[in-house]
């Protein structure tokens, strides 16, 4: 099979899952059908249908067939937050309280947001675990893209699966640059806690179905009884 | 298709590679003679093949076929080291000293490692950068399940390399914890580091294609113009 022919079954699919003619949740048509539908063989359909899944574009499901992703708040905590306790089971925070402002983006976010915006939206979320501080988190998108961000009233705890329902962007990568570093002092002030103890930095760039950077996020952790935990 | 069904294919490979009648870097059959030889239909293998590239074991390369997974020192590097500078490059650390004595187990690392081994390897492992020190290591192996693993003179900077060459031990996946602590002292002292600052420190376990926890390991990385690369 050619490696080129599958790409145009592959672009036809992501190009109607961003025009919304296939929304999240839809079942796909199957191998054989894509395969008649772009006059190719159906294991050229069946590899485009694999390549869709190894992006996470479209989920496979056993005997059932292939679904376009959406993105739930179960899922987007599950695969997007990383913190988890001592046995093993996901940190799910509480939000203390969130501040979000529309400023004009930096040098460095006009160049690594998608379409260069003059303007982005600024996000500080405070979270607790447990009643204690857990983390100080920052998220900088485009105020082009997301339009009225600002007037929403107060975010959801997730805010991939909001970018989803009400902007239809849909997050399905995400890149963390992780360091150890000395907690700073806005974010120790907000946290109550020594400024300079160690802290895991994660930077994030997230990327939406066409490979686009939506979010810039900063997430400052204090990790006690737990972790970010990876699998390779 | 039936659950099942493929599961048998899945495990017979499996066994194959294990026992070494397919030694890494084979090809396997294509899914039509996999099918014939189990008497599943051509789907059927094919699900296993797809499941055995999900896992690692196998990897298949386009238009060629499918291969048992070869561990070599870049693929391992590249894998399983997530250091990368500042333009997303993976760091290649110098190899400053090493240590390997065998000791009793822990009764912790007796319950976690395969084979609840009374003895292990304890390898402590320096590491530098551009002349920098980077990172100090600890791994615990099986003393059963790596023989003579103390007295082949200076391990290779990769040691799943050695670990499937000199072992046929494969490491296909890993889980690493991480958090931010203070650099203890012992590390502060061979890094020449001060006590206390912020250290990343990520804790291994390390599987085996049998799913078998076949290392233990803490890394601690003084992240200082490089991080901790994630993609999910």
């Amino acid at each position: 099979m050619s490696d080129k022919l599958y790409l145009t079954v592959f672009d036809a699919v992501v190009q109607r899952i961003v025009s919304g003619e296939y929304p999240p949740g839809l079942q796909l048509p199957n191998e054989f059908k894509l395969g008649q539908e772009f006059n190719v063989s159906q294991g050229t359909a069946r590899k485009a249908l694999i390549e869709l899944e190894k992006k996470n574009i479209v989920q496979r499901r056993q005997g059932r067939g292939s679904f376009v992703t959406l993105q739930t708040p179960e899922n987007s905590l599950f695969k997007f937050f990383r913190l988890r306790d001592e046995n093993g089971n996901p940190v799910t925070p509480n939000l203390v309280n969130q501040t979000v402002l529309k400023r004009r983006a930096t040098d460095k976010e006009q160049n690594t947001l998608y379409g260069k915006p003059k303007y982005v939206f600024d996000i500080n979320r405070f979270r607790s675990f447990k009643n204690q501080p857990l983390s100080f988190e920052n998220c900088v998108v485009s105020a082009d893209l997301f339009p009225g961000l600002d007037s929403r009233g107060p975010l959801p705890n997730t805010l991939y699966v909001l970018f989803q329902q009400a902007y239809s962007i849909v997050v399905i990568s995400a890149k963390d640059d992780i360091t150890a570093e000395p907690l700073a002092k806005k974010p120790a002030e907000i946290m109550e806690m020594a400024t300079g103890i160690p802290a895991l930095v994660c930077r994030r760039k997230a990327f939406d179905i066409l490979e686009r950077v939506v979010e810039l996020r900063t997430s400052i952790f204090v990790t006690k009884d737990m972790h970010y935990s990876v699998e390779m």
